[in-house]
């Protein structure tokens, strides 16, 4: 992926090493370093101070190196990363995106999570084509180059996997936000409404649901009713104003928005419309809510209020010591904007208003904030938010006691990292 | 950058052939495709449909392939071009954005365009520092985990380059709007708004003007007003939720917003504070607008109402004949928020309003489109855009008349594309 090549050399440079150290002396600094209006680190004078001016140097890389970017080598551990003994092999599987490694609330194309069923299909946008059918007045075929001549819509959305925190059901289990919360993502889509299309073919009358249909070795198709269809969905095949990625569909997905993912039907090749849902695999033995009394919940698409802290985190500990924190995460509801989200250091006894920062857009991500000065003692941190039609984030507890443990899926559930007095975190539950 | 795997086999698949066309038989359909109400393509049995549904006979990549993703290899050709006589050396020169192939507002960080004056610094975060000295209480040293400290904020924002259409001034010059409007980008940055690390060191009585510098070969520097310091700056350490890439100033950049973009300095090291501009090579002999009478226009920072036309444009032309035909493009403005846009099919005697669709943030991107019925014939496409200050965005000759042709800096005029009856586009001006 990286061609980056390695400085060349580590000489160090005396002349501007003096230069900025006379520069200091002169000004009468003593080095000292407030943040926030508090004393923290660095007051002795810093080794790496000498190196600091070093860049300048060397003539980096030219405009001839990177048509297309890629990330520093520096932030090579920023990546997803999948859990080996999730599923049976890695053609259908979960790829986590890296929350604690993320800010403000766009999702970069390179990092949303991925999950397939039968792997990235690999397809020629130039060949591939969309079929509508079914209880139409005109089955129609479309190529890449006629959907892209219906009027668009660009929309911010979250898509998450239903299944998503699903492992928190039966107790505090993965060491990370990237595992425990990482099956969401939030980009820009650009496409067409879907109601355009389906108006095109003509719904017969009695038409009440869609099936789309995936082009991949698992020709994913779930049953969506037409309400829905109509309603706010998108053709997409752009992604933060690129072309769709591989992995997300290319070179065309279904866009269901606050809906959970599974449904959100990838590389997109055929919808077909009926009178009745079709019971589909996905529907039926996958992503139905088992309940207690051995009854499943079914067609629970709508992804409930809920949110996360991903910083400070297991994966993301303080490493700065006591004194200014920023304490941040990520809230989204499927039901529409975020209205408010609660910070807790003490396991849920306290409750502080956190600053709410950014776009805020219906069925997408929001950043909140929590800038606190940490006295250096443990914390149980938490965060809970509240969603413009009122409904609260449960705590996991309050899920259970309605919905039992069977399930792995719609776990909406207030998450508790422990924080140690040494700035590291653990994923714990409070009772 | 792209360990794609082909595809391991070329054969076709009769059986799942037959099923699709026995199912556009039985439900009636002529394969007759209307778009938007019209008739238009592939009226006849398409030989490629033989081919649309053979993706799924084969299991695609898995989660372990790709940790940090990458596009599809069928948009090899969607890079940042650069022109080789543009610039002395590429270490200092420009990589455009391929507007043309972009939609909705977002640049993705692989595409934003690039200007160097000394290549691309490598810097090793950890070994950053951010000086902050002269006319203040206290000078300041903070690494990157101290800038992470301060209440933080997330913006949308363009970047532009003030010698964005630099070359239009004396005609018509370059076939594509990557490389006429290329020099722009537009990302959401996740920052420290500047006014609290100035206010961290305490500006003294008299400062006036900072400086910010840059750690890279070049040591960019621009004198700053510090009113426009303390208003909307950001040290920014993220763009569209993930670090800032190398060429974006890794670790650290400073934004500000709505100005030109060679004053947001990159991989910065310091801010000095003064009482007076310090009159640097950036701000005197370029960067400055020459008139006719032989005297500069100086500081000049703002980055007027501006709009380009992406689709159809000289490297994006209409490949689907008359019809339906969807016209799009980016507008924004260094004062606020756009208003409206009105696109010409004429060269500028008639204008309609077209429709602005995406989230309306200040000093962003704002995608429109125009979506109208080509009967064919040739088009002399314009848009023109409206902020919300009330500023029209003017002619080129209207640009001329009040400044000459010396200067290649801030040329916000009206660009026109010749769109020819085959649906080729070409850079034209119309008098």
């Amino acid at each position: 992926m990286n061609n980056r090549k390695k400085p060349e050399t580590e000489i160090s440079n005396p002349a501007r090493r003096k230069l900025l150290a006379g520069g200091l002396a002169a000004s009468g600094a003593a080095a000292a370093l407030a943040i926030g209006g508090r004393q923290a680190a660095a007051a002795a004078p810093d080794p790496a101070i000498t190196k600091i001016q070093d860049w300048n140097r060397y003539l980096g890389d030219g405009v001839d190196e990177r048509p297309y970017g890629f990330p520093s080598e520096h932030e090579k551990e920023v990546v997803r990363r999948s859990v080996s003994w999730l599923t049976a092999d890695p053609k259908s599987s979960v790829n986590f995106t890296p929350l604690h490694e993320l800010d403000g609330i766009i999702t970069p194309n390179g990092l949303c999570f991925e999950r397939h069923h039968g792997g990235i299909a690999d397809i020629d946008p130039a060949q591939h084509r969309l079929m509508i059918n079914g209880m139409v007045d005109t089955p129609l075929v479309f190529t890449m180059e006629d959907l892209k001549r219906f009027p668009r819509e660009n929309r911010v959305y979250f898509l998450e996997c239903a299944a998503n925190s699903g492992m928190e059901w039966r107790g505090a289990q993965l060491n990370g936000c990237q595992y425990t919360h990482g099956m969401v993502h939030n980009v820009m889509y650009t496409g067409v409404p879907l109601k355009h299309i389906l108006n095109e073919a003509g719904i017969k009358s009695g038409g009440k649901w869609i099936l789309p249909e995936g082009a991949d070795a698992s020709g994913m198709t779930r049953s969506i009713p037409l309400e829905k269809a109509l309603d706010d969905c998108l053709v997409a095949f752009k992604m933060n104003g690129e072309a769709l990625r591989p992995e997300q569909g290319y070179p065309v997905r279904l866009v269901v928005p606050g809906w959970e993912g599974n449904m959100w039907v990838k590389w997109l090749r055929r919808i077909e419309i009926g009178d009745q849902p079709w019971q589909m695999r996905e529907e039926t033995s996958k992503y139905t809510d088992l309940m207690e009394d051995g009854k499943a919940r079914r067609f629970t698409w709508t992804m409930d209020v809920k949110s996360v802290i991903t910083n400070p985190s297991p994966q993301a500990p303080i490493t700065h010591g006591k004194g200014q924190t920023v304490v941040t995460g990520v809230a989204w509801s499927g039901h529409g904007k975020i209205k408010r989200v609660d910070v807790s250091i003490d396991g849920g006894r306290n409750w502080e208003t956190a600053r709410l920062d950014g776009p805020s857009l219906s069925k997408s991500l929001h950043r909140f904030y929590h800038d606190f000065n940490w006295d250096g003692s443990e914390l149980l941190l938490q965060s809970r938010a509240i969603d413009e039609a009122g409904n609260i984030q449960p705590t996991k507890n309050e899920l259970r006691a309605a919905r039992g443990q069977n399930s792995i899926y719609h776990n909406n559930g207030i998450q508790t990292w422990h924080v140690k007095a040494d700035g590291s975190a653990e994923n714990v539950e409070v009772s």
